[in-house]
């Protein structure tokens, strides 16, 4: 294995944001600006389990940054920097390290998350990456996940089910229904399972906008669940109503859905979307879509949240409510 | 393997501190006090390299915890929170967990460090914990590695060596020098390998006092290499001496030295000390001292930095220089 010190200097220094004493130290320091909150966030990611071993090291990287990013862009936290835990195997060697590093130096550069810090260790199982982000809120407006109550409505950025589709194309490209798609629309869904798209540049509206809100990422149909219940004081636990029609789809998305009408329960289950889920105020919808419209990044209306008493329930496109086998995606990219 | 949320709500949520939400949201608030800079750092450990896959789970969890600290107390900063990255194989069951949870929750309140949050994953090969401690220091005081100079003292708290002493005789307990000891003797040393004792008492004393420093944990000689080494502006390169006969021993690694004098060089280069390295002005040393005896844990001077035209010189009692096969330890509990 590469010696750390050696390892460090010549591939993770020139990613390190001041105050992070170019990796020479033991610890960064970080100051938030005055009237802010810190906003604080830990994603892990396991080759085999949420990445493939074989996937490009940049694109692995860019991965690890980008689901903690979402969290931050959900919470409508401003980016400022992250440390990086990385456990390596013997397999790993400096070309590998060092594509690994221009994917993450690109990323942080990106979304200006500089890297503060980390730690690099012998992994004898897999490579498995732990990723701490740091954002900036104004304080007391981050937006929490528990303070969802009935009546708000549901609305989702961006399309949901690339990644889940794309990670079934990746699995077995011989599938029937991918095979009506054209060469554009599976890379699209292959593109959006390698490489997600967080919404960080949405982070003030959301901020603005959102009475409650969590990036998607173990699929639709349980996240939004998930936000329902985590209500708590000053919100309460509601119930989601979910119109599957409502859900917004990319052409590819769209095309494979038409191929196969059972895929909705992948697009709606299925996870990795890493798009923002929102409780809004109806009377705050309109400016909401506006303004991230104008972002270049769309939300849709899926749905609302309901008293606790009303079960959950997803309805299909003929007014009748879907039953799901499972509604949690179980990350397993090695399955 | 237990579902993620109900494993937080059993075990961690309990831990948990104000702004990490009951552990129910996608990230945590922290507010460092004004005039305070955040400190952040990041230690990972891996089963089979940082500790033993059958030591104690709440063992494990207190040296992840510890080792963490001890980079907080290093950087002279008061603790302010954790986030805990858990990798967990098959065979870990809900009694482990309970075991792992209590002894983090023991650490976390002794400490004052609650858990803001952190992310659970399954990791195909080896238990993995990644800690990303917090901590705060007064604005610009944190006690940087980088600000060694020419002329400073070298000092280190508690003794030295015990942790090392204690893996080998973990690893072969019929070692001859070993069967010297007596069962305390033998316990104290098995102790500070599965149990670091981080200085975090003496925060506030290293900040007044040390104008560099760094926690031991790759081997004393090794880090004060590093110590030394790591000086940039406004500090400068410098070069370590160290008299070995002045390193700080505990009675127990006393007697194994006299068993085997040849154990100097596991004492000096072995790692997992958890102590800290301090580079002190001639001047601050007696308050130093005294103001750590004061706190319960002693400060001995042991070296100083020289200009970096010297070699580094580890001096043995008969006054010559003494060579070390190698100055760092690799971690290597399963070696």
């Amino acid at each position: 294995m590469i010696p750390e010190d050696d390892l460090i200097a010549r591939h993770f220094a020139p990613i390190a944001g001041p105050g992070a004493f170019g990796l020479k130290d033991d610890a960064a320091i970080l100051s938030p600006p005055a009237g802010h909150d810190l906003v604080l966030t830990k994603d892990m990611l396991v080759a085999g389990v949420h990445f493939f071993a074989d996937d490009p090291p940049a694109s692995i990287a860019r991965k690890a940054l980008r689901v903690n990013l979402s969290d931050l862009a959900a919470k409508g936290a401003e980016p400022a920097g992250f440390l990086l835990g990385l456990g390596l195997t013997d397999a790993i060697d400096d070309g590998w390290l060092a594509a690994f590093a221009a994917g993450l130096a690109d990323d942080a550069r990106a979304y200006a998350l500089p890297l503060l810090g980390g730690d690099t260790v012998r992994s004898p199982g897999a490579v498995t990456l732990s990723v701490t982000a740091l954002g900036y809120a104004p304080s007391g407006r981050m937006v929490r996940r528990t303070a969802a109550r009935p009546g708000l409505l549901l609305a989702v950025t961006g399309t949901i089910g690339d990644a889940a589709l794309g990670l079934k194309i990746r699995l077995d490209p011989q599938t029937p229904w991918a095979l009506s798609l054209d060469d554009a629309a599976r890379g699209h869904l292959l593109e959006r399972y390698l490489h997600p798209q967080p919404r960080n540049a949405l982070a003030g509206v959301i901020r603005a906008h959102a009475v409650a809100a969590m990036d998607v990422s173990d699929g639709l149909a349980g996240d939004a669940l998930k936000l329902a219940r985590a209500a708590i004081e000053p919100g309460q636990p509601a119930s989601p109503i979910m119109r599957l029609a409502d859900i917004p789809l990319s052409p590819a998305a769209r095309t494979a859905l038409q191929a196969d009408p059972g895929l909705i329960e992948t697009i709606a289950t299925g996870g990795d979307d890493y798009e923002v889920l929102m409780a809004v105020e109806p009377a705050s919808l309109p400016a909401l879509q506006r303004e991230t419209a104008a972002l270049g990044c769309p939300v849709s209306l899926i749905g609302e949240l309901m008293e606790p008493d009303q079960p959950p329930r997803w309805i299909g496109s003929d007014g009748e409510p879907v039953r799901f086998g499972r509604l949690r995606f179980e990350h397993g990219a090695s399955a």
